[in-house]
């Protein structure tokens, strides 16, 4: 490769790595739609950037144009966009059209957007204006970034993020059954965190009877003062029979946070009929696991498509998503909290339960990709390992 | 406290820290010794420093002064010692003696050495000889450095090394006992350098029937030439019925490698003494685990006082290091290992079985030292949390 394309090669990952930056920043706001970044570069300096900060608001593309003091410096510049520009009439114009508007002589895109509607018409339509076009500058992080968002377009699932606190052995409660606190207040805000950028949390009955949990994001910050989430998140409760009891934490604030039961048709239809006058919404599908998250994807009862879904157990929902091929295993993403204790105990559980896997071959494998030490606690971040 | 005070103790601190560095570069090498470093600063400038290289070598304080071009550069010169010098006449001459000796004018020491021929006696020694002592300096560093030896001193017991490996949902086998590998090759390196400088590898019947281990250090150069061991651990099984197999390793290799049975007096004795022959040491005095640790600090059959052992497992014999109130618990670190994997299954072995703790209130507490990433492998070292 000749120096100046090597050099060159390097500007383009530097400007996409800053454009991936701002993407970043629209987490838990942008979805549905995808996170997207864009850098304006002219005659090597950045002119302008933006990012998709929410749904429902101008796009990347549009952001970082209005950023300019005058629409006219675009002429000739090189946008750096961390997802192809969008070539349809969504919530807002076609960015594409922006682009090709205000007279951009060179796109770099991370990738191509597999979402139907797009799935290169946006390369195209840059093109066929004579703008020259670069494809493919860090395409592993920007697929890593959209994951979720890659996830829902191309499989129909959402992104499954299971959650867990475990002792130093593995052990997610003792073997008579107690398990709060097993982790400190520093990993609990980063736990609240988390649930409050993803788009619903599920849990199963066993874990309403047992804690009777908010599962709920509450942030506040540094003077103790309550945040406003970027979104709020669904809960939803899987369960084949049981039903939450009537003064569950659950079913007094169903009126306040959307609360989905999803269960058998021949649960009490008296208790169900209470339950749904209290805010549940009660789908007695008698869907499986995997039904249930699929239905999130396409968007629950009138809700926007599910993106992120946080799993907070108990250890036999866990066991539900592991299926019995690595390719099978619903599990996206694992927040593994190690508390600084050891239970020990032959019958006192572990974060995953049910009948295990068949042999060490069909493990589902996963990537570790961030470690964090919260006071004595350890967080770890793994992803799944693609097939 | 006036400003040049504060000067003074920050610079005590900084040559404290180097000692520190120095001692800790003994660490496999010294033992049953404590890890000493020392630096001689003249002038605001090192003149000299040492370490305590191997047991039976010269002493910290020695080796700093013969790193001197002449011995009367020491005079009127401060020695900072991670450890109160000794005073007695053991493998070589006492240090409070050469110091005096060399007519330093001031010893900074990390801590009082409570070894029962020392303690305080080396102090006495350089204070008689109206040598200015400054004690205390980054105690806490000090004290964590050889944990190791003041547990062994104090109490009569080994530090006991508990080394794991389990999955991310704390595993360490699969419903049917698959184990091999649940942690990478970069781990088992890092076990390997473990295993190669502790006085002892204690693992359970169980585990040698299940895994035939060799149970030894096998480090090996960037070259995979074989490289020596600081030191080569006795192998330790405890069993208190069953016999190792006659075709097992650890029974191939027993006249290489100190291999001891502790085990019950109702053995079959012809097996045993067929066992002693291959070059096993029976103990057949049926200890508690506690016994056992008890009888490797205080020196094994003409071995070395063990100032570390390290706990290979299985689940079982981790279960009887716990006991039943946090300051019972014999494991005074943790070396847990997480596999990319996820296991399940209600029956599948955490790393520590048996009944358990009874509740959350008494389940032993520790403090994260230090995490490492090896490729998608974590390595979390624990300390158990002093009383």
């Amino acid at each position: 490769m000749p120096a100046n394309t090597v050099v060159d090669a390097n500007r383009d990952r530097h400007w996409m790595q800053r454009a991936l930056q701002l993407a970043a920043s629209g987490e838990g706001y942008a979805e549905p739609n995808p996170m997207v970044g864009c850098v304006l570069v002219k005659d090597g300096h950045r002119i302008g950037e933006g990012y998709h900060k929410r749904f429902g608001g101008p796009h990347a593309e549009v952001e970082a144009l209005r950023s300019l003091p005058s629409i006219a410096d675009a002429e000739s510049a090189t946008a750096y966009v961390t997802l192809e520009p969008c070539c349809h009439f969504g919530k807002t114009p076609p960015c594409s059209q922006a682009l090709i508007d205000a007279k951009v002589s060179r796109v770099v895109i991370a990738m191509q957007d597999p979402f139907p509607k797009v799935d290169g018409g946006g390369l195209k339509a840059l093109r066929d204006h004579g703008i020259e076009i670069t494809v493919g500058v860090l395409r592993d992080e920007a697929e890593q970034l959209n994951a979720p968002y890659l996830k829902r377009v191309q499989k129909g699932l959402p992104w499954t993020i299971a959650k867990w606190a475990m002792t130093i052995d593995g052990r997610v409660a003792t073997v008579d059954g107690e398990s709060q606190w097993i982790s400190g207040p520093q990993s609990r805000v980063h736990v609240h965190r988390l649930r409050a950028r993803v788009d619903a949390i599920l849990a199963g009955m066993g874990t309403v009877l047992a804690d009777d949990p908010m599962l709920n994001a509450r942030l506040v910050d540094d003077d103790g003062k309550p945040l406003t989430p970027p979104r709020v998140a669904n809960r939803l409760i899987f369960s084949r029979g049981r039903l939450p009891p009537r003064d569950s934490k659950l079913v007094c604030t169903a009126k306040e946070i959307p609360t989905f039961l999803f269960t058998s048709p021949f649960v009490d239809p008296d208790e169900r009929a209470w339950l749904e006058q209290a805010g549940l919404v009660c789908d007695a599908e008698n869907d499986s696991i995997e039904g249930v998250l699929r239905k999130c994807a396409d968007g629950l009862h009138g809700h926007r498509p599910a993106t992120n879904v946080m799993v907070e157990g108990g250890p036999n929902l866990m066991a539900s998503l592991i299926g019995s091929q690595p390719e099978d295993c619903l599990i996206d993403e694992i927040h593994a909290y190690l508390g600084p204790k050891i239970f020990g105990g032959a019958t006192a559980p572990g974060p995953i339960l049910g009948s295990g896997i068949e042999s060490l071959a069909v493990a589902p494998q996963f990537r570790l990709i961030m470690i964090d030490k919260f006071d004595d606690d350890a967080r770890l971040i793994y992803r799944r390992q693609s097939e």
